[in-house]
């Protein structure tokens, strides 16, 4: 399948015939490719051109290597639209995931400095302050610290913290949510992130920080995640015309 | 400032005085902070304590470390909208850099699969291919490779792949561009990208897939691009009843 006569370079065309495996549902998300001496031997090749064939499809996310193991196919990214304002819960729902939550704490705490400018309240104010796993078919995808405005949102207790948090707000609450501005930044897991999502330090994150505004734009909730790289990806349709 | 009676627990006061000290514009991006020895002397607390407030805000991207150097005030982030569809040049002028490109190369080449796929052609059909590395105010933002269908875009050369792709599109070319559907994924930069970037292998990235497409609908372009994680974010504004 390597044609050494061929103007394309040789690890190229090693992509391209893994890519076809993949494609055609030959190699699926877990399977483990052969070894680089095992290709290397079959294509006659150098292991050095194996190695960089696959350390660009790992790059890519095509692929994942385990220390001490061998490189596995990935498992296809959740794609989350940033479309319109969805709960993780709502989100999980509509994808045919089973949503759930590992409640590490819900406490009521003081606004410090960063939460009283995102919440537009002063610094010693009080906020409930959540943090949760969120799990997708009970592996963990992200963890949240959500802050909320406690004079606008009443009632927050650990049981609501463990459902749905907007299901509260606008079904018993009876309040209008009305959008979030959210930024998006790339990040490597820290020890304490990475065990909560049972990846490693050093592995990519997506750290998102949602402000979200009732409809009179009042911001009511300040939330900063930590999304897992290798299980996550966002996307947007983006019209020519938004300029 | 350290209040060693408050039920705050110190590190977090630790970060509050760094937070407010960076608020009020004492700390400015690039200034080096004290070491963690002095902070402890000053405040009587442990390094560990010292460390792990630092360690906290340089996750967030406050703060990042220099290997054999110190701490530092982080530069802000770019942030882009992903409102709406705009080329690098056009985004880069409306914030007030001078946008720069370094073209790495520019060929005429056949669609691998995977471009095939995105571009809605047969693997081997003609692609020109460039990459380029992106510059804000002369410094490396992003390092961009492109695959324009060249059926399509006809006359594309390495004099206008230097400058604003989408204005040779739009003003010489007459064809209207239409949307972008674009994914967004963390990585860790690899070698060769973080060589081009001027940061480190292991460091974060943003990872941006871009399928463009005229108003008719048709695919034109496919760029793969990866935008440096200490500099750049995405912002997007999400109203709930876009869901």
């Amino acid at each position: 399948m390597i044609d050494k006569s061929s103007p394309l370079p040789i690890y190229y065309q090693i992509q391209e015939m893994i890519r076809k495996k993949m494609d055609a549902g030959e190699w699926q998300p877990g399977d483990m490719l052969p070894s680089e001496r095992i290709f290397a031997e079959e294509f006659e090749v150098s292991r050095m051109t194996v190695r960089q064939a696959i350390t660009e499809l790992v790059n890519e996310g095509l692929l994942r290597r385990e220390k001490g193991k061998g490189t596995f196919v990935a498992e296809k990214k959740l794609e989350q639209t940033l479309q319109g304002l969805t709960s993780f819960t709502e989100d999980m729902k509509a994808r045919g995931f089973e949503p759930g939550n590992i409640l590490n704490y819900f406490r009521v705490s003081e606004a410090n400095s960063d939460t009283a400018k995102a919440l537009n309240m002063k610094a010693g104010e009080k906020v409930y302050e959540m943090q949760r796993i969120r799990l997708a078919d009970k592996e963990p995808m992200a963890l949240e610290t959500t802050f909320i405005h406690a004079d606008l949102i009443k009632g927050l207790s650990e049981k609501v913290a463990g459902k749905s948090l907007y299901s509260y707000i606008e079904n018993e609450q009876n309040l209008k949510i009305g959008f979030a501005n959210q930024t998006l930044e790339s990040a490597i897991a820290a020890e304490k992130e990475a065990e909560l999502l049972g990846i490693q330090a050093g592995d990519p994150i997506l750290w998102i920080s949602r402000m979200t505004h009732l409809q009179d734009g009042t911001p009511f909730e300040y939330v900063k995640s930590a999304y897992r790289g290798d299980r996550y990806k966002f996307s947007i349709h983006m019209p020519r015309d938004g300029r």
